[in-house]
């Protein structure tokens, strides 16, 4: 199919932190649904899991930002992930007109994840997504039938296992595997405008960014810490056919005003 | 559409006990993926749902039978239900390769429920599912599509929020909805080996029921408790044009053996 006829995806990846806060939640749903053309969804929802291990006493382990999953916790982020944050924001979602769908990687099949090798960290039940194990018929089918997925940030091994997954990688995974038919832009909406020079001053916003200077600004140690496995998956992407990935505050999602990621020296 | 000309849609619901034991689940599981001809499984969690409620000291109160569901509960049932308990099931359902899909009723607005008047109880985010209101074309594209669906006992109201709703009801519910367009028999399936005439004595099955029957025996009184609701959602099902109800124990699943209801003189 060539590039000018494909038509137009939009996905777009919220964080936990927007969706422990009801009022935010529901005015970025509003925004979501007013996105013109195909979309779809994938949430985290890493604050309200700590806070439920708080509350059950399950202690939180996290290596790298990643959090350390064992039986009881799995039972836990699934819980989380895919049963109250999940439906939450579908109910939402029906109420403003969009029929959503709320889907792990498991429903339909349609993300196997690799569970990690237990060295050198054993995360427990956690795997890594891979655009060749995504089911993109089934997902592209659920879109042309005018439903609109919602992705939690759950899959599964094949082997009757569900699997603790990064939300910005499944983002990343189904993106890559929906490029084939469709002309797709990931939003990675979070709580700053963008990739700032300054981290304390959303004036020193970075309106785009090509692979080169992503590296060089790396070098020059103003992107680090959660900035660096966002960007490493919005590159691999773009690689991967995805036309454009913007890096965004939540609260921009219509008008679009973040870093956009340019794939020109990819 | 003539009935000889519909094909067969196998409607099977299990209970809390199976899903809190996880060698029961996955035996019953096997079962169910070697169910012949189209299906869809209804699941309810109250044991789980109960143990949570403990594990986070969250009060549980029913009344006849039905949980008392504040926003705090909600939250609960929903995790429970819609997270682990569905994404468990779906796992390990395409782990025998059948491809299922877990939902709620707010997923592609599968079913709306009406909330429950607070008077003469005030159940709080309870709601009764209406096959009217249940979307069959929904479903039977996703059946049609070679998925099995995976109906958790939770509902929404169309308007933002989510209801707990029973499971015996979803049942019902999908299963008329989706007999206009399939010959439906419904497997309720719970920890018992049928309607029994002593509730002690697994020999006194009663193979099947009339209506006429079913108003004799609750008479004499040996049709009691949680037995009723569940034989009140099997006759409504069969005048709303189910075919068949059967209630049996889970192991029998594929035997069949239990209760049959009778539509004769419905």
């Amino acid at each position: 199919m060539t590039e000018s006829k494909k038509t137009t995806l939009s996905i777009v990846k919220i964080g936990g932190s927007i969706m422990d806060n009801p009022q935010a939640l529901e005015s970025f749903l509003n925004d979501f649904h007013q996105l013109k053309g195909h979309k779809l969804l994938v949430h985290g929802g890493g604050v309200m899991a700590s806070k439920m291990a708080a509350q059950l006493g399950v202690e939180t382990k996290m290596i790298d930002g990643r959090r350390i999953t064992n039986q009881e916790t799995l039972k836990l982020v699934a819980m989380v992930y895919a049963g109250w944050g999940n439906k939450n924001i579908v109910a939402l979602l029906q109420k403003t007109g969009c029929n959503a769908i709320g889907l792990s990687g498991a429903d339909g099949n349609a993300i196997t994840a690799i569970r990690r090798a237990p060295v050198p960290v054993d995360f427990g039940f956690v795997g890594d997504p891979d655009p060749d194990k995504t089911n993109a018929t089934f997902i592209s089918q659920l879109i042309e039938s005018g439903v609109t997925p919602v992705f939690c940030a759950i899959t599964h091994d094949g082997n009757g296992s569900l699997l603790n997954t990064n939300a910005d990688a499944i983002a990343y995974t189904v993106a890559t595997a929906l490029s084939k038919k469709y002309l797709v832009t990931i939003y990675y909406c979070f709580d700053k405008e963008g990739v700032l020079r300054n981290i304390n001053d959303p004036g020193s916003l970075i309106p785009s960014i090509t692979r080169k200077e992503y590296e060089a600004y790396k070098q020059q140690g103003f992107i680090v810490d959660g900035m660096i496995p966002k960007l490493d998956n919005s590159f691999r992407a773009i690689a991967g056919g995805v036309s454009k990935v913007v890096i965004l505050h939540a609260k921009n999602l219509l008008s679009g005003k973040g870093t956009a990621l340019i794939s020109i020296d990819n």
